[in-house]
């Protein structure tokens, strides 16, 4: 009775540098794990917007140091969070599995994720990533070619767009690693994002939304189940207000609603309800779950977390 | 009649910025799919001292900028390397392969290698990697536990150990996606090290030579042959004096007789011919070859190089 479940896991639950990491992923791989261990088939998207952040700024301060070095583009940077965030996941994912004497190969596959160069995000860069900088150093980069917005009013950084995805490049590696019984990481950060020019896959400047990443990635794999995993254990309307309320099951067309009424917020809870719906909509029998990490095994049973299916 | 073959390619030939990285893995790329179009299963393994260099002076500018960022381990480097290299190298494989109108899938794992602790490299670190501090520095380094050596008169480094290869942890997955009829890149760098604790895998301070990584790998996958690229067409005996000799062929007990006999430089040419060695002698009929990028195909026809066999 073992499900196909494509989990989605915030870069923030990574922590904001190494220490913090090693720690995060312990806790993560015990939630991850208790799924595998009832059966189910997992493969994991991870966030990276600490790391990639943390990552941009250091190769921003190599370039500065030594201008051999130009500044890493994002495709780059996000290549490399991948290793980054992979070895520790994968290896937490492992050693938890070994600890319950359970035999499963864990795999990180690095992941290109196809944008469409016409998708209106590049038109407005929204993504503030790495640190911050004077006017001036903004406007150099700009004449590079990067985009830099002023980051309500603590200085002025490099922004970049977030587009939808469109394909997975890596989509039969992990098919067949799946059908080795593997679990897999993959679309780490939401993939290395990638536009088609010809047979060539040039970088983009932009970072992919995870949830949407993971989204198109269950659809993909065709899983039963979309896992959303985030800070709070069901999704609210009336968020923060005295008429607050739990949900435990939506329909795509209340989602709907909800969004038309800005019930949630964009950049965090809006992607998540978002994602849920497109994967819910996508075929009949399909469920998305939002839930807190820590719930996620209960969620799967129906016992907890909100529920977004036809 | 295609072989397995396992190439092993150096990371100065993948240039030493992104830039040169980009221009090069399409020159690397179309001496790789020549193997594959001959009806050839191929996985390559990288170095990356360059780019470990890179990545470990970014990350040490990013720890000195910000205390908050620990300085990162060389298996936190490694990681991040083959994901830089990975992306770059797996997409011109890509390209090639379109071009040519075939259809195979490229992956890249990110892989750990297994060290032991007790390898006596652990008591000589001998590569210096990063960039250069004062005495000052380096003693306080030291005193954080990692080891620093002058180097050459031009300053103090950062220097790692370089043990052997034990074990491949993510073996099964590189076995699975071979199986799927992929082409696969795995041990970028030699492979991120790390020592067994248990179910626990330790982050090694090290790097692998990646000739001896992708010996053991050529090894596991029962390989029928190991292709260790390299600067020179041939191997030479007398080496730049005028009796200068080039091999086109060396039985184990020769390249023995050689070594001992101080032919080969160490940390260049020796490596490569004892890990052509231990592959020659792991099995009869296994054949390694050393010869240059452009004439790997040649080489494997048996047209040039030094083959190395029983």
């Amino acid at each position: 009775m073992g499900k196909r479940i494509v989990i989605a896991l915030g870069g923030n639950a990574l922590g904001k540098n190494l220490p913090e990491q090693m720690a995060a992923v312990k806790h993560t791989a015990k939630a991850i794990v208790d799924l595998i261990q009832e059966g189910h088939e997992v493969v994991i998207v991870h966030g990276n917007g600490p790391q990639v952040g943390m990552i941009n700024v250091a190769m921003t301060s190599l370039s500065r140091e030594d201008p051999s070095h130009p500044i890493a583009p994002m495709s780059v940077c996000t290549a490399m969070s991948e290793g980054y965030i992979g070895y520790d996941l994968q290896n937490s994912i492992r050693e938890e599995l070994l600890d319950r004497e359970m035999e499963r190969s864990v795999s990180t596959i690095l992941t290109q994720v196809e944008v469409d160069p016409q998708d209106p995000a590049f038109q407005h860069p929204t993504k503030p990533i790495g640190s911050f900088m004077t006017q001036e150093e903004a406007e150099a980069l700009r004449l590079q070619g990067h985009a830099v917005m002023e980051d309500a009013g603590r200085g002025w950084r490099r922004c970049v767009a977030s587009p939808l995805p469109k394909s997975i490049i890596e989509i039969e590696t992990i098919r067949a690693l799946l059908a080795a019984g593997q679990v897999v990481v993959a679309c780490g950060g939401g993939g290395i994002p990638v536009i088609q020019e010809g047979h060539h896959l040039r970088g983009a400047g932009a970072v992919i939304d995870k949830d949407f990443a993971a989204e198109l990635l269950a659809e993909e794999l065709n899983a039963d189940s979309l896992v959303i995993l985030t800070a709070v254990e069901k999704v609210a309307v009336n968020f923060g207000k005295p008429d607050q309320r739990w949900l435990d099951h939506l329909t795509p067309e209340e989602a709907q609603r909800y969004i038309g009424e800005d019930q949630f917020a964009p950049g965090s809870m809006l992607p998540k309800v978002q994602a849920a719906v497109k994967f819910a909509e996508s075929k009949s029998g399909r469920t998305a779950l939002i839930t807190l990490l820590e719930k996620a095994k209960d969620g799967i049973a129906g016992r907890t977390g909100t529920a977004v299916s036809l």
